[in-house]
């Protein structure tokens, strides 16, 4: 299954060259796909995210894959399959056609929702939106793929597509969704791109990500905002106080204070971390796409790991938001009648999720002041994930993305969570193929979101080669 | 200057009877004033603050007042004067037409501009809107009094009234007014009604306000929102700093840690401190009447203070607002770029304000990590203030509110600010008398704001009766 010349005349070829020459058509559909606001945590939005699922259903349709819309007690699910063979792999393609929100608004260059070609400022073209990279745009690089195939008599393999329209908002009810289908969705493996490159010019294969667990505490004094001058000093103040509780989140060194929080934690091997000391670096330019005000000066977090590690390794504790008070111009002298803030944690292998979240239950019910209320709410719990690095899968994709890129790819691991992974080894036993197209300045939840035109363009030859090598049973190209 | 009982048909007895005939027609016009959404805070209200100066003016013009509408670089000043007459004391009123903002407007019971009358808790009626007791309807008290000495041949003093529109932000452009108009400002003594009685049944007259520093402090780390998985740990985290940073406002026993915040404070005599002691103050009542969750559990703050006294006589520090990252309904997963913190000090005398805002910025500077900006931004900034309870001015109102309410006030102080009282001192020389008709369940700055009807009718008949007392060259009522 690795990576071996091909002849011009091979089946790969002919559908590299067919997805060579949809790379303009391809941009304008996903601009389509694009401007439709499918932000799946805002309940406003939900018909928009219902008609983004029909319009992607459509696509697919369109492509001869039987398609269906399956409905949820949420947002739908989009389930698609070609005719299957017998004797051939069985792949599921897992994506999202869900979005993040899109606040700040103000502080995007042209609207979320009107996607927009233009430089980076590294030269390259670009697709600016919301969703641009996360996931819509990787999810479409799959599309060309499947559809070149599609068009040359028919995919190297079976197929099955999920996508889901609930990634953003935890996944409420894919989990029940795999349940219910478990023999429609047998397979020998997953794939999923929604993880990025680990530069400009250097492809990876992400072999492991960080879980997640996401909460937010609410402390509440009064029924209304009293004034500040009549009241203030008398009263204990619950924006005060949940700064006090969460200033003890972290000691002085960045660790994270939650009891039992780094129990059972499995390191990575020697070879891992040895692998990515040698991975070309740079702080500063890291901390330049971040927009970082201080520059690398602002890099911080626990102390005595470098800033990979830091982000693919170590467990985290961050405040994703903060809400009290009067937030309007200018000065309102009150004291808050509550304050919240949002949490959440960023998991290793070997942390337990639903540990971490009873540890910060406790936490907030030891330094809550007796005077006041706190209300815990959870939301996402999601467990870490590692591949194994020696299997036949990532040698595989490995090759695929040698005839998409044309280079060989690095083995790096992610910092973000993507649920779906350890829901589908514990419901399907299946292994998941982390294949992302995108890059580190490509600000998926932030503002300006985008993807690079010659990301999706490599992305969806990489997914077209991917289809080809994930086949054993065919001849080899060169064979 | 002490209260006399007066003869039926005594002038200041006409004027009283003509009070409370207008009762009703009084709530009436009250209501029309209160519907007028004049809130200086917010610039999308400039011209309704605007509409509100004309018509207060047009009302004072109409009770025969010489009134003109003195424009401001900010919000304009209502300018008032009765005939004056040589050898009668001049009084200066002041006032402000000004309101807080709503918000929370979801938590109003009615819409704080549509004025409703229905019943406290207390079983009273009462008059609910923005507005309502600060500090229109206590401003009403007087129109109706002005009114009626008016109809019966004139007040009784040289009236100046000076109705500002800047109030709740700081009176941003009243001192360069009083500055420009001294010669017209020229009086004996100051009146203002903007603060409270001690409780139902027992009005108060308040010889002490607390100054008040607020400023805003904003953490900044980088020009977006970051993905909290791909980059959480390796960059700093402004809303956990701005936490740990608010963390170290106050120690253990709730005193502020600013540099020398304690210093030159002068504490409150032991006369005033014992008069405190023997009122009847019900801690579970006050803590009833706010809308505390957890009962006068959550009463709290500086340490070895009765409530009272950490009320009126100790200096605070209130965070006000929070404001950072995803506020909106569920989970997103970021790294917030900033995080602000507006702050309040309340001030008591022989605090400098411009010394705590300074202490306050070296505080933040100290605390900031190296790898953020902090921004500091200042609203008000006002000094605390007492009025000699021995002279002859608080003996006058203690006679008024006699008449007014048919019981003699207790002297208190209020913990708010009022910084119009410090500029009348320093600019013209005047002291000011505080004859306050709110209630301590009145929720200023808070949804569902109120007036006592009773509060309404017995605060024009005792500033009625006020005008009368303060000019003793005046033949006496029984005399």
């Amino acid at each position: 299954m690795t990576s071996k010349s091909a002849s011009s005349d091979s089946p790969l070829n002919k559908v590299l060259a067919l997805v060579d020459a949809r790379r303009h058509a391809a941009v304008a559909e996903l601009s389509e796909f694009l401007s439709i606001p499918s932000i799946s945590a805002d309940p406003a939005r939900s018909s928009d995210v219902a008609a983004c699922a029909k319009w992607l259903a459509d696509r697919m349709a369109g492509v001869g894959l039987s398609t269906e819309v399956v409905a949820t007690p949420g947002h739908p699910i989009v389930l698609a399959r070609n005719d299957h063979q017998a004797g051939r792999p069985t792949v599921l393609l897992y994506g999202h056609y869900d979005v993040q929100p899109v606040d700040p608004v103000d502080q995007w260059t042209t609207p979320p929702f009107q996607p927009a070609v233009r430089k980076t400022t590294a030269g390259t073209d670009a697709i600016y939106a919301r969703g641009a990279v996360d996931d819509k745009g990787q999810l479409w690089c799959h599309m060309e793929a499947i559809r070149a195939w599609q068009s040359m008599g028919g995919l190297p393999v079976n197929l099955i597509v999920v996508i889901e329209g609930e990634e953003e908002i935890d996944s409420h009810h894919l989990a029940s969704f795999v349940a219910s289908h478990r023999d429609a969705l047998r397979a020998d493996i997953a794939v999923i791109s929604d993880t990025n490159g680990f530069a400009r010019g250097i492809p990876a294969i992400t072999t492991g990500l960080r879980g997640l667990v996401y909460s937010e505490v609410v402390l509440r004094a009064a029924s209304h905002d009293l004034h500040s001058g009549i009241h203030g000093g008398a009263v204990m103040n619950p924006a005060t106080e949940l700064a006090r509780l969460l200033s003890r989140l972290h000691d002085e060194h960045g660790h994270v204070m939650l009891d039992g929080f780094y129990d059972g934690i499995v390191p990575p091997s020697v070879a891992e971390r040895k692998g990515w000391a040698s991975l070309p670096f740079d702080e500063s330019e890291y901390a330049r796409n971040l927009g970082l005000v201080k520059g690398a000066a602002t890099l911080g977090g626990e102390a005595g790991n470098s800033t990979l590690e830091r982000r693919w390794t170590r467990p985290t504790c961050d405040v994703c938001g903060l809400t009290s008070g009067y937030q309007g111009p200018g000065a309102k002298t009150i004291v808050p009648a509550s304050a919240s803030a949002k949490v959440s944690f960023r998991l290793v292998p070997g942390q337990e999720p639903l540990a971490v979240r009873a540890s910060f239950e406790t936490f907030v019910r030891r330094w809550c002041p007796q005077g006041l209320v706190a209300d815990v709410k959870h939301y996402a719990a999601a467990r870490a994930m590692c591949v194994p690095t020696d299997g036949p899968w990532v040698a595989t994709a490995e090759a695929a993305v040698q005839t998409g890129y044309g280079v060989a790819p690095v083995l790096i691991r992610d910092g973000l969570t993507i649920p779906v992974v350890s829901l589908l080894q514990r419901e399907l036993g299946l292994d998941t193929l982390l294949l992302g197209f995108g890059l580190p300045d490509d600000r998926p939840h932030s503002p300006d979101e985008k993807f690079d035109l010659d990301a999706l363009h490599c992305g969806a030859r990489t997914a077209a080669a991917l289809y080809a090598h994930l086949n054993p049973t065919r001849p080899k190209p060169s064979a």
